[in-house]
């Protein structure tokens, strides 16, 4: 272990669920055998931690905890079992801290499935801190010509969003409906799905989403606040009429989801990553069958997902638009995300 | 064409939707340039065939109409077109009569989803007469070792099963819980399934249909009318008690279907291929994203579907259970199929 | 038809093989009921053209013969039973005229390895003549907004490598080599590659090619003329240095094609894609195994492959270099590709 | 750790490469934190570990080695960081022993392509002893209704031709030619095609291996010893004399090799899984292009193949012929290889 690593920090902790975080000063743990202690510099701020906070999700979390998956940040020590990340390395806290790696999940490479996941922030202390543990063989490798600053947000939206569209099973020059372009994920989506070599259709509201969705990459717009039939709106957008091959559910909830069922094109696939609490999936059955269609579920992205994400984002191919406030002032974006007044990603400088 | 075709023949007409059929004579058509003429020996009776006389499907029949898509005959005429189909071959009419063979759909060997397709029995005359037309690129190919009353049912209820199993992608050795394991459809997926190295969780009701589901080759059953948690149980057949990799639901409906979406393994697939009026497939958004389960719809199958589904009954692995009448007394069969009174499958003999 | 057919036109006619071409008047054909008669009004010049006057490849081409399978032009005529294509249409004649869209390779979308498969320019006549016949299902859907000039040498070459590209499985981000980027090929390639959202290294001789494969969008170069290790060097123009996912052999011969199962990623896959006379695959057992790599060979695109090439290129994301002469001149564009002194793609005016 | 592990053991040692191997006493190891020791009770012996002895491999071995990776036993010690292992389980010591979970190969699922995988009586220590270790994340999972002495064998051979029947890519009711299908490797082959329901075509000589492969499932024999022309005859041998989808090159030399890429299927594939010193894949560049044949070499299975290979095992689909004698007489064993003459497995008790 380095020499300089304090003993005490500064870390932002859900004491209660329900109630504000506290940001106060905690010790700094040390890494098991397999496990890296990471100095977060930078870490995103995502609605996830806000879903952990209000403890609104049919899973618990730890308590207290500190919370955070985005966090993006520089090695200090490792674990005796260590041996392929390096002190000094880049590194990054993701939501999945942790899984058993043996399972008949890990085993075909669905850790995110792992019944002995261990999720940063949520069920174990996250990224809200200047010091954080995760397994080695989770963290995310990043590589030394990356800004740890604005590759923070890709440790969770970018991922997500990668991998959602990777399980759409589109392929390069085919079409893909993003619902709820103009958002948070959606806006990075946008860009990873023009680096794919996709042909993208933004669905949102609103000329200023019309006009940086169009700047992000997306060839069409379909504004759901004035089309009068989006499903034909939707359709007529693609070439040849028969509806996009696949759609991207960023913010799910059950009136979006059925018009997808009806623009997506025979044989096309709907999937969904939102994790809107209560919300229920549905499409008629006859449609679904006779159009052959495909409604998945898409969960977080596993290590190769997550690398590959990364290797878009070296390239310079994903800028994700963030705002930077310090780690002191996280209730202030809580807030504000409450009140949905964020556009694009809050990061919080966890040195100050 | 042969020079003993007569003129006249016996159909079973369908002249007025939601009346008996009409037992009468009719003319015999001649084949169109890419069409052929096959005089049908024996037709299988599938649920679609009521819903066309009911005519309670939000898609138009044909009317007068000639119903029926399980024909098994001889070719005795071809059009100036057709070059691979010998008079005197065995044919199948199928549910899928035709298509356009060049649409983007027909391209990537999805002709069930062909906007033009002719569907036998529906927009066009089917298997419920002597003499039934089709076109030569999309009769089924039968060996000329098959027999051929009981490869009928094949014809629909086998390819539809058949393709049902492929769409869900379980590999041999994985499991698949079959949902109506014990009726018509599910007598005969319990066999394919077997044929295709799958353990079997068959799902039914009562004893006897425990017993025929075994022989069939199921190696598990949850029987759901006495079962206190399906969920649970399902799951508890599975070898590591994470529950099948595959679900197929062969008559859906709402409840079933939610079932399906808890006790389906993660990263599993629920496959639809029923096609009940008016239901809905619903599952919760957070457990279909966490779980990154997939749902599809699957259709009828495609030429090749078609072809594989045929030889699996040639090699003697597929024994539909069913019973033969003579044509004449379809509206009797109807009358049983409306009052549920039916197990396994009719076949009417179109000689008498 | 309409009615400003001629019944005579110009065409170049290969009379005996081995010899020159003959420029002279031949009759125009009529359309079958599944064919229609387009009007030529550029056609690209392929190797493969050259194989055909030369007669050595082993397989027998029709005599007298009108070659040529980069055919851009309109639709003038159409037999009886062609619904989807409308006079007036522009349309292109491909390597594969026609095919019998029913045998188990037409059924599984792989018209190509069909034994009836009608190849144009080589088993019928093709392009090079005012006025080409072909099966209407397989003619290419050229939209109107492509320039038929342009589009000419995507019919042939531009879906070859897509196909070869689509075949080896590469993803977005994924890397893949190509060999030969700097030729007729290799120069779409490199485009396509591009457009699919791959990093691609660039391997050919000198600097020209270097820099006009960078501008075509390959990110790398190794220089097989100057490298002392082609492959240490191929390996290390990828981000982890394990060498790329994919390979493609766009002029096959044995030494490239050793190099290629020797620098491509453990699990990658090496595509070949030309079809030199007397060549073979070699790669040593042992290393194949534990590497567990692939090798394919990729053909001509089928229906779908080729509707997706044109789609890209009518996104204005491929433009192949070309140079134009008049149809009267292709003997002596065959002599300059025979002396090797072709860079990029001939096509023929077949209007002078 | 168990009280009663003794602190030495008998073991079969190579001391030297090229010499017999030396039965005698050595100390019992100490597994590491994340290690297992297996007290092995049997343990099959393949070519490889002759490879090993002999040392004419391009990969060095440990010097002195104990050899055996197909090793079946009780666990009686673990390591600090297991928790999925429980002393007294079942477990098997495979080809590999340990990988490092988090290389791109690792993460994809490709454990045997990890560049830091240890090798079972390779590179670390293996099952020819009363005691050995092994990662506990890499133990094959053995459950407790499965016999130790006959599923030795499939600890490798089964595991391996499960995973080339895989790769393959061949689905049930589909061909699959075994060329070498009589012999160790070959039969297992066969009762594992046989189980995931694909129609078989047994290549090897003499009626008595027709007749045993008959026996384990092959539907058709080709006898390579007295077939005149074994191209036509493998192609005869399929229903539509298109020939088999895939080949199982079990025993890889190149003249097999190159007649497999003749005989196998437009679009098939040619899976080799031996690894014969210094033979080369060969294949005509000209007819693998205009085929589309795809060729792969495929090595050992990652974890889920092993788990799935034993679970086909479990339900008494698979029954690999084996021998069995004392651990004491394994260089007997070796010397029947060696002279060639040994049929189906051999079986060492590690008891004596």
């Amino acid at each position: 272990m380095a020499p300089n690593i304090p003993t005490e920090q500064w870390a932002q902790v859900v004491e209660e669920t329900g109630k504000p975080v506290v940001y106060k000063r905690i010790p700094v743990q040390k890494p098991g055998p397999d496990e890296v202690l990471i100095n977060i510099k930078y870490s995103g701020v995502c609605h996830t931690d806000l879903h952990a906070v209000n403890g609104d999700w049919p899973l618990e979390t730890k308590l207290p905890l500190v919370g955070g998956h985005e966090g993006a940040g520089v090695v200090v020590a490792r674990g005796s079992l260590v041996e392929d990340v390096e002190i000094g390395d880049y590194a990054g806290v993701k939501w999945l801290n942790g899984s058993c790696l043996n399972c008949s999940f890990c085993q075909q490479s669905d850790e995110p499935l792992c019944p002995k996941a261990l999720l940063s922030g949520y069920t174990v202390d996250g990224s809200f801190q200047e010091y954080a543990i995760a397994k080695a063989a989770h963290v995310a490798r990043i590589p030394k010509d990356c800004d740890l600053e604005s590759i923070a947000p890709i440790l969770c939206a970018g991922i997500t969003v990668y991998k959602g569209i990777k399980e759409s099973g589109v392929r390069p020059g085919q079409t893909i409906a993003i619902v709820g372009a103009g958002g948070g994920l959606g806006s990075v989506a946008c860009q990873y799905a023009k680096a794919m070599g996709l042909d993208i259709i933004a669905i949102d509201a609103g000329d200023d989403k019309k006009k940086m969705t169009a700047q992000l990459g997306a060839q069409h717009f379909v504004d759901f606040s004035t089309s009068k039939n989006i499903v034909s709106d939707v359709k007529a957008a693609t070439t040849d009429g028969l509806g996009p091959h696949a759609v991207l559910l960023v913010a799910v909830n059950e009136k979006p989801f059925q018009q997808a069922a009806e623009y997506v094109r025979p044989r096309g696939t709907v999937v969904c990553i939102g994790l809107p609490a209560g919300a229920y999936l549905r499409a008629p059955v006859f449609e679904s069958v006779v159009k052959m269609i495909t409604i998945k579920g898409s969960y977080v992205g596993n290590r190769l997902d997550s690398a590959e994400a990364i290797e878009f984002f070296r390239r310079g191919l994903i800028k994700a638009p963030f705002k930077t406030v310090g780690l002191s002032e996280l209730q202030s974006v809580y807030e504000l995300m409450h009140e949905g007044k964020i556009a694009g990603r809050y990061v919080v400088d966890c040195s100050r």
